[in-house]
């Protein structure tokens, strides 16, 4: 099983999701991340998908999709040079004593706190899921209360653009 | 209409995130915009899905998801008080001429450039919604060649973890 990342622009029209959703599905993909939100273009979605599964089936999987009306452009960006970034929020059990570490840790990854409580804190951090990963390491030390993570959001280097490609 | 954010707890396994989209489909909910990620327990992904509908139809899907197995906890935080982020990726046309005015609104909205090329930037920025479009409408004047939003995630300030709540 491999990891893949999958990057889709469809009309927002209600059921898309559910239909690429089960789509992946059907083929015994498990859909690791799924990042959804406004594109360049007004009513186009950008779907960013990180699902695990079998190369070939994912072949598939994307030539049924590119056939469905809604979807106007689907490409894997696994192999290509991406800037890839996700957003966590980390809340840490955080008494005063443990205040200082925390910010020192977020200073050096720079993350940053957003909500400061008499017991706990919330970090925002920003980066590669390496790079969120290691951090999460670092301040599971102190408990972790709770965490959202947004997701993997890819884009190609350079002018190159999702919706020029024929996939 | 009104713009809803739901946060959900789920068991990560597949049909999951087609079954949720389904039902608030079938309530002619408009999904905006859905964030899909790893939550502070493995095995348990968390979702949140900014969604625009009817109030009263609204606590109907809820109380519906609620009784699916595989969802732990569904709480609807549009009125509670909540640190609110999203991330995006926004791709500018930049010649050398643009590049100085770029690179001084980044600053400003404490935003990225994670790419450079001779005719291109990629800017990354994090914050709520309001603040990632004031900087998109600062950069649209530069031509947008390409924009990637994670949607928003949402994490109520304090100590209080939706997997506390009651739904």
């Amino acid at each position: 099983m491999n990891l893949y990342t999958v990057v889709s622009l469809v009309v927002n029209r209600p059921g898309v999701l559910a239909h690429i959703s089960s789509l992946f599905n059907r083929r015994a993909f498990n859909i690791e991340s799924i990042a959804a939100g406004l594109s360049e273009d007004p009513g186009i979605t950008r779907i960013t998908m990180v699902v695990s599964g079998d190369e070939r089936d994912l072949d598939q999987v994307i030539r049924q999709l590119d056939k469905l009306i809604d979807i106007i452009s689907v490409v894997d960006v696994s192999t290509r040079s991406t800037v890839d970034r996700e957003l966590a929020m980390i809340k840490v059990n955080a008494g005063p004593e443990a205040r200082a570490e925390i910010m020192q840790m977020t200073e050096v990854f720079r993350a940053r706190i957003v909500d400061f409580s008499e017991d706990s804190l919330i970090v925002e951090m920003t980066g590669d899921s390496e790079k969120v990963e290691a951090l999460i390491g670092l301040l599971s030390k102190f408990g972790i209360l709770e965490m959202s993570r947004t997701g993997k959001i890819a884009m190609m280097r350079g002018r190159a653009t999702i919706k020029a490609e024929q996939s």
